[in-house]
């Protein structure tokens, strides 16, 4: 029998439980013992639900408890979350956890705590919900040099965009209708800012490069200025605006972003609608490969949790590879404004407007005029000729989008 | 060191000798000791190539040396391919490969050989060429339940379709020019026939269901008889015809099949065009998510066959988790009969055609009337249903497509 301790009863740790417990004959099957929770830590109690027997408040009685081997963090942030995984690596347990913020913040610490103590740190759920990633990137992929990931990372901003692109409607009236519908939370911020996305495509970033970047430092821009104007140019030049997770190297240094961004058409990000994310890797040998699903909800990021326990279980007593993440110096990252990519400069439509423009961007194919604003696709340049162009253009710059 | 040989130094052989010096540093990092290639056999000669010093053309050299622990198999085939597998496993050593017709075939007695003698026989460049499939499938989703398996796993076929669906174009225009350009081989049977897909799905139901089937047994259906007429057809209902290869358990029995099928819009696998693969998995915690990449190729195939030697190199004397499969009995395969889904029926557009029918079928919405036939979705019945319905219609029955 293999213990586990659940760290939180809340959406993700009850579908834990309910994983564990649904598949029970096939996860034995597979580990070869069997897989049970011993304790569930919450401040709550649970009298009715099936579990409220093992529910403890005092969390020395499962760091103390030798028969834990694997406590599962579904807490979140980076408080309490953080002592709790540090003290259960430092007493030799095995942790995993769905919470992307505290991997983001100290995934370099943790990683070289449990290399330490003989124990292993996973974290498949932090990104992507259900849909393996850590584990293909880490393992599948090691044949591979990444050259870069581009992601949908958040289902809630996804949502919101195909809404806002099938219907027209503005943002603030699909957002409305999410909160209420429940795919959108009370406070939207860390979703419609990018920040939920900008901690996920660090910690893709530090898989594929090694570096930990801090999430407060990367370029962040999130879905809030994008209004329906934009949906339909996007939509009249053939792309559809995606909020787009990117990472590579640029100049030897890592490059982390967010952005909303327009998609062509022949990007198989383009087709993942709704509230499922989709993470295009790029491999020096692959080629570009996609891992499509439900990047949230109950069941799917339970059964990611709940994959990196069998993982533990599986190979208990094994020694293991550690993961070495280092924490990245401002030295270590890339100047956005190095990066180079094709984009969609929008400037007011003024009189004479596509001459002048074509002075500075060359021949302007296929411009796209609509609501006093004229939208083109430009050759790849850095941010900072785009930057440069838009500002001596003589004509006023309204945005533009990068496109992918 | 660590030393592999490759058996067969065509495309993917060569590629992944290619692999594993392109990206060597990475991989050394990742084992924790070199990967080199100490021989590589073959029939023939390679006096030009950067390897032909490591060409050998007796196998007892490669199965004598103890220094090489891994053996990497792409002759193809389940001849000699067979035999030397065999004895590699016999003598101790590691083996993976990219042959699907040796997996599909014998990769029940292949595995429990492996187990008996402590190594281990990996095959993930056997499905979906480098996208990661076979290990995903073992690990990251050994929480999950396997539902349902479906996939567009013939790269040449889906390029072919796509075309067909693009141009408007006859197969058989459409394959000359794919045989002219590399996208179909000389003699396409196996792929155009479904035969190519029909191992590879064979492979992923023994991977969901544990019990591998007869290749030649499960219900195969290429896409020879595919029209442009089919393909207008598709389109005037919003779909798109792929060859989709199908598992999932009926009635507690294990059904395997490939078939022309017509994809909705919804459907992930819509959007998986030209030569790449889909293989789209339904977990009973997960829901559906899609892996995609591309399927074939020198480079694509060859990373994933490396990726198996790297595994296998840096898990080097650790006990593994052996992969039991047990050869499918006739009770153990499901009756096609009493497989349901959605159908797209076509009959002859006959005077009164349609009363006929809506007696047989109910109401039929959106039926799709052009060049003498009208098709029209109908309801999830059995094929068992869909024959006799076909059959006792009185009007002439064309054709059915199932629908996905």
């Amino acid at each position: 029998m293999i213990n586990v301790a659940l760290l939180g009863f809340g959406v993700v740790g009850s579908g834990t439980a309910e994983v564990l417990d649904a598949n029970r004959a096939q996860i034995e099957k597979y580990v070869g013992d069997a897989v049970a929770v011993k304790y569930i830590l919450d401040l709550r109690e649970f009298p009715n639900s099936p579990y409220a027997s093992l529910i403890v408040h005092d969390y020395d009685i499962i760091l103390n408890d030798p028969e834990v081997s694997i406590i599962a963090e579904m807490i979140g942030g980076a408080g309490v979350a953080y002592k709790f995984t540090k003290s259960a690596l430092e007493a030799g347990k095995n942790v995993v956890t769905s919470n992307k913020e505290l991997v983001a913040r100290h995934g370099a610490e943790l990683h070289s705590i449990a290399a330490a103590h003989g124990v292993r740190y996973l974290f498949e759920a932090s990104v992507g919900g259900g849909i393996p990633i850590i584990r293909p990137m880490t393992n599948d992929l090691a044949a591979n040099g990444i050259i870069s990931v581009d992601g949908i990372l958040n289902g809630t901003t996804n949502y919101i965009l195909t809404r806002m692109t099938n219907e027209g409607a503005p943002l603030s009236d699909v957002l409305k209708d999410a909160q209420a519908n429940g795919y959108a939370e009370a406070d939207p911020t860390a979703d419609i800012e990018g920040l939920d996305a900008a901690r996920k495509i660090v910690i893709l970033a530090a898989l594929s490069f090694g570096k930990i970047l801090d999430p407060d430092a990367i370029s962040v821009e999130g879905i809030t200025a994008v209004t329906s104007e934009d949906v339909k140019t996007a939509e009249a030049l053939g792309y559809k605006i995606k909020l787009i997770a990117h990472t590579e190297q640029v100049g030897g240094k890592t490059l982390a972003m967010v952005s909303p961004r327009m998609v062509r058409s022949d990007n198989p990000l383009y087709s993942v609608e709704d509230v499922f994310n989709g993470i295009l890797v790029e491999g020096n040998m692959l080629g570009k490969a996609m891992f499509y699903g439900r990047g949230a909800g109950k069941l799917p990021t339970a059964s990611a949790v709940a994959s990196d326990i069998i993982d533990i279980a599986a190979n208990l007593g094994k020694a293991s590879r550690p993961m070495k993440w280092e924490v990245a110096t401002a030295d270590d990252m890339a100047d956005i404004n190095d990066y180079s990519c094709v984009n969609v400069f929008i400037f007011e439509d003024v009189r004479c407007g596509v001459s002048k423009l074509e002075k500075v961007f060359g021949k302007i194919d296929r411009a796209v005029k609509s609501n006093g604003r004229v939208a083109f696709t430009a050759p790849t340049m850095t941010e900072r000729e785009a930057a440069e162009k838009a500002a001596n253009a003589g004509v006023p710059f309204v945005k533009k989008f990068r496109v992918i």
